[in-house]
């Protein structure tokens, strides 16, 4: 624990100010159409692969311009009473400083009588809606003060985490070269924390295994770096945490995961640029300066690995990539590494280094790596 | 960091020392067959629902005494030999201070020419009877250096953790309460943690959305209580913390999830006294002292909740546990609580609780729970 620090409360209640404000406006203009005896309406972001498109420059899935709207009629009276509740919520939590996961709110809605959601689809589509809606005005759902249900992964390595009690002002200082051979759990809202580091890049691993093998030999210590488990696709709060580390601290990302259609095209692809059905979020979340250590389809001959054959899912996940995914339409570099792929028919997971002893990863193959950072699929 | 603590580096050699004498014996009983000129043989307990017990005083699954011999003939060579060179694995990772997850020991035995194993079904059946043979002397997968994949939840409260490095003697100090709205991640393995904490229990909890509740409103200094985010079945490695914990720091351990037969019957189950697949491990893994604070089936009347109707598979799930599962089987008031959820067709989740407001968990409900621990389900 430490002092306040200049600046981090400030500007996030300056963030909260903006956030209210976008809320109030949009409640303004249905009132204003109301006032004026008119039908209330509000116009949504279209959420559908259709409406996605990539960037290299901005680095990041965008969501385009197509709109839907919502206008109050008999039929929408109860999906539209709840998307101002929902923003009600939502300025509610921002003004006392709480939050709500997907399920608190659907819960809350059970107190919003005849506006009350019958199952929490709905008030997930209300919810994503209202985030969609927002993040034309920058502000993320995080902001909004609705958080995932799951929270983040675990950190360990040269970095220190800035957690400044709102209510207090009071910073918790975070050193995560002290947790022995456990490690910080991220939380499930990071807006508010900051770092400082000297670290020279962050390495994202898939695997909890991978990542204990690099903590437990302070792997960290070794290569200045800071260690990030994903354990698979990583969540929204680890998203958001590996993205404010590389911005804040101006740090690459190298993703470490299997060589796999699922490694590459799930988890990388969403790590570094997003995902299709949340492109309106991507601007938050994902990572544009990451970029893909390994495993790679050559490294499983280079390094003469034990592969498993690819399954028909994975065949099949490999030619949408090729066909239908902008990110990797756009590398032909990514092109011909997932063809190199489809033409072995096998996959292999990061562990299969394990065949030339537990810590090759350590000794040889990481190091040999990260000699030739550049040579990295973007 | 701080200076070694007395005894827990000699207390983890000594351990260390148990391990590998437990292994070399084993080795010893095979060579001395072979010298003798006898067909080496190796004798492991049956692992199945049918050969496990459940004892109230003892408090978890425990294997029976079936077992099942496996003799050195033609068609079991392989076999044989790969759990001679994976115990020899494990000698080799107590000595070298390593371990190694269940996927890098396939991975390694690509090395063993023609006991190298197929698929990793195979290395994982040995893995789970060498496990059950040493189970018989005291000796744990963890301490034969054996690794889970995944690493465990997370923590925040009232408890210091201590992590000492083996190597050097150092030991690293953890304080649980100085995480801000992060937390201390479990690492995969746990017998070398010690700790020192005021703390009057443990609350174990199925969400990771209300962990992060009761973390962000600081819940645990109010009850001065540690929080663990199991997020749904908790891993070997959170289920082996809490039981150290539990031990170590003689702390009731208070369950608080869905109120389904998955959260009941799988979640706490498994935390309280084991599953019956892996009874041979119970001893090490279960957590007798902990009683379920809730939800349970009359909070669903109590609270009025709103609830989801119970699916096929929940239905079949809570009659299971009412006829087959030796724990429920021992407790009439388990019985009774489980059939009134059948009656009711109901089921509802801890968040359901956000109906009343999002902290009225904090301000209302677990308050009235902490106050009758007493009246707790076993």
């Amino acid at each position: 624990m430490g002092k306040p620090r200049g600046g981090e409360t400030a500007q996030r209640k300056e963030l909260d100010r903006k956030t209210v404000a976008a809320i109030r406006s949009a409640a303004e203009r249905v009132h204003g159409r109301i006032a004026k005896g008119q039908k209330p309406e509000m116009s949504f972001p279209v959420r559908t692969l259709q409406n996605v498109h990539y960037d290299k420059a901005k680095g990041y899935f965008e969501i385009g311009r197509a709109k839907k709207n919502r206008t109050l009629t008999v039929s929408t009276v109860r999906t539209f009473a709840q998307t101002l509740k929902m923003m009600a919520l939502s300025k509610e939590l921002v003004e006392t400083n709480d939050f709500a996961t997907k399920r608190d709110a659907y819960y809350q809605s059970k107190n919003w009588h005849e506006a009350a959601f019958s199952d929490q689809v709905e008030s997930d589509t209300v919810m994503d809606d209202i985030e969609a809606l927002f993040s034309v005005d920058g502000v993320s759902r995080e902001q909004l003060r609705f958080i995932p249900d799951e929270h983040g992964g675990a950190v360990a390595g040269q970095l220190v985490v800035f957690d400044p009690d709102y209510a207090t002002g009071t910073v918790h200082r975070i050193d995560c070269t002290q947790f022995g051979s456990g490690a910080y759990s991220i939380p499930s809202l990071v807006e508010h924390l900051t770092f400082e580091t000297n670290a020279k890049f962050v390495l994202a691993i898939e695997t909890g295994g991978m990542f204990q093998r690099l903590q437990s030999h302070r792997f960290w210590e070794k290569a200045n770096c800071i260690l990030v488990s994903m354990a698979g696709v990583p969540t929204r709060a680890t998203r958001r945490f590996i993205r404010k580390l590389s911005d804040d601290a101006k740090l690459p990302v190298y993703a470490f995961v299997d060589c796999d259609p699922y490694g590459i095209s799930n988890i990388y692809r969403t790590l570094k640029v997003g995902s299709g059905n949340a492109a309106h979020v991507s601007q938050f979340f994902c990572v544009p300066k990451t970029t893909y250590l390994g495993v790679t389809p050559q490294d499983i001959v280079d390094y003469k690995l034990p592969t498993h054959p690819l399954k028909d899912v994975d065949v099949k996940r490999a030619k949408d990539a090729l066909k239908n995914d902008p990110f990797f339409r756009t590398y032909p570099v990514w092109a011909r590494a997932i063809t190199q792929l489809l033409d072995m028919g096998v996959r292999a997971e990061q562990q299969a280094l394990a065949k030339w002893g537990l810590n090759y990863v350590i000794d040889e193959y990481l190091p040999a790596k990260l000699a030739k950072v550049g040579q990295f699929l973007p």
